[in-house]
């Protein structure tokens, strides 16, 4: 199957974002070594010798595909007070799997494929889980994935007709799980399996980049003002960051992180170390969970000026099922940043004639 | 709402697909009253006295709408013979809602918008309710949705979330139900609920229209030389042969309809009368169930030189599960379509350098 995938020949390296050292084109799937080392992970991202013309560079220029990406924008919003700034939900439920992950497994089995592994594994319990192995089932790679006892039926049903490999594990075993297969030659790690957590693969965040672009035309050949993205570990925040940041340094977009409780909030507005563990959870943004920060995360908001929002559950959910009833079938985790966006609005941080992308992580119709 | 749809001042009327004669622009929600009254009842589609240069007229040139529509296309199929002809498969489960009714309620509700309805009515247990109960909370119009008792609890669920009205209904009551709006000035049926069956909305169908435009495009500019859709009655398979043979009537693909077993077949190889009930049922195709054949459905094929071709459970199963496993992740009502262009191939029909087009109705993860 590798003739399925074309590496970019620009692709240079891997760097960390943190201290900025470069890595060659490799796996080190728990990040950056030297700050690993120094106690203070951080994840790495790819470097390129040149970048296309109004474009993004990617790892590969010929990739996994199922059909992924170019998702539309749904503009006329009124819930709250979305309409009196420029709002635009970027519907990511049109990705093939149903969600935004979908971009991330093209690039991040793709890396699988162009390296010579036979399988990836994850711990997921919802999207990703299932993006993954619908790409590797579309790589003819094999898939494991690490779910929690608490995942639906529904999910592990599909994973399993998916073809993956299913293992139930306790919440922090998932992650030990996959860090068995740190070193091996055959079975690569593509999300997070590190404490204090780094990220999910560099090659799959890279594809997360488009959005940017896409989104730039979207809003008429400018960046948005502001874009408001579901977050946890700050994958997708950051990928789309670093696309708007090749694009336009000048111009990058504010960036919202919604979370259901204070953890990215809580290291930026009350000083709190991000490589601790946070108290809360949340029952109704299962998407979004998890009790951990990232240094990716953090940066994303600090270098554009942004901020971390929280919506909890109790306020979530008379939003989403009023969401719902207009017709805007997201789910709940993707529900939020909707709301997020209407307090941007609302707290004058987005005023009138702002605009504001708001991305629509994933349908609702997975049951998540 | 009103001011969210405008009427294309092109649109001049509808006229029967059968006797030819002209209506005025309304709602003969039981197609062309001669025909009907003739015993050979038939479907009415909407006249303008002008399209666009290059693409296709519609009835709304402003339309209530949640991001449907410009679906992605796959390429690289594998399974079966499909590699050895030029297939591409269209991902409508791309569409806000998961199916390509999307494109279908935009316009039906449009209409009803238009006209001054305040609800609609439809008879439906899968992707047509669901999308309906969307579109009409999008619009801020009530939906009735008469669905029958075997329905799963997860689509009526979903119809409820959606702020639908459910009727829970034995199978042919649900079209006595719809029936019962037939003269109503505020409720405006857009499903067929009349026996002989006839077809869905003109309005409504006229959305899939644009399907056309979309492929020729995909397909290089030019049209696929087959495009092969799951069908019941035929709403969709006709709105895109509409859609073709308004962008060139000399060059327009053959149309494949796939069916669960045989009702057009019947009609078009053994000469049974399409206006009659045919036995027969399905299990796991659900969203092409149903008894009857309209001439819509039979006009498709005669029109396009294609053909009727049935998939049966027992055939369409395996097939289904070895495309899970493959990442394609469609309902089974529209992996059959997948099976229906492999034979295609197999059999000559479609030979090697043919191109052939085939509509993916919906994704799988609504459980049907
Ligand atoms: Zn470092
Ligand atoms: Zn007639």
């Amino acid at each position: 199957m590798s003739e399925r995938v074309t590496v970019n020949p620009h692709l240079s390296g891997l760097r960390c974002l943190a201290c900025g050292r470069s890595r060659p084109v490799g796996d080190d799937t728990a990040g950056c070594p030297h700050c690993r080392e120094a106690g203070a992970p951080a994840n790495l991202r790819c470097t390129y010798t040149a970048t296309p013309a109004g474009g993004v560079a990617l790892p590969y220029t010929a990739h996994i595909t199922l059909g992924e990406g170019d998702t539309p924008v749904l503009t006329g919003l009124d819930a709250g007070r979305l309409g009196e700034a420029d709002v635009r939900l970027k519907l990511e439920g049109a990705n093939p799997t149903g969600s935004h992950k979908d971009r991330f497994s093209a690039f991040a089995v793709s890396r699988a494929v162009a390296a010579g592994y036979a399988e990836v594994v994850a711990a997921s319990s919802g999207n990703a889980g299932i993006s993954l192995a619908a790409y590797s089932a579309r790589a003819g790679l094999g898939c494991k994935i690490a779910v929690t006892g608490s995942a639906p039926a529904r999910i592990t049903g599909l994973l399993r007709d998916l073809g993956a490999e299913v293992h139930v594990l306790p919440d922090l075993a998932r992650w030990e799980y996959v860090a068995r297969f740190r070193t091996s030659r055959t079975v690569l790690p593509v999300t997070n399996y590190h404490l204090p957590a780094v990220g999910s693969s560099p090659y799959g965040i890279e594809g997360f980049k488009p959005v940017a672009r896409e989104l730039t035309a979207q809003f008429g050949g400018r960046p948005p003002d502001w874009v408001v993205v579901p977050s946890s570990r700050g994958d997708l925040a950051w990928g789309v960051h670093l696309g708007f940041a090749e694009l336009d340094a000048e111009r990058v977009p504010r960036m919202c992180l919604v979370e259901p409780f204070p953890r990215l909030s809580a290291v930026l507005e009350e000083g709190a170390d991000p490589r601790g563990t946070f108290p809360g959870g949340t029952r109704f943004q299962p998407s979004i969970a998890g009790n951990t920060v990232t240094l990716q995360a953090v940066e994303t908001v600090r270098r554009t000026g942004g901020r971390a929002a929280v919506v909890t559950d109790a306020e979530a959910e008379p939003w989403h099922r009023a969401l719902w009833r207009s017709g805007i079938c997201l789910e709940p985790s993707s529900s939020v940043a909707l709301l997020a966006a209407s307090r941007l609005v609302e707290d004058g941080r987005a005023g009138a004639g702002a605009s504001v992308a708001v991305i629509g992580t994933a349908h609702g119709f997975k049951g998540m």
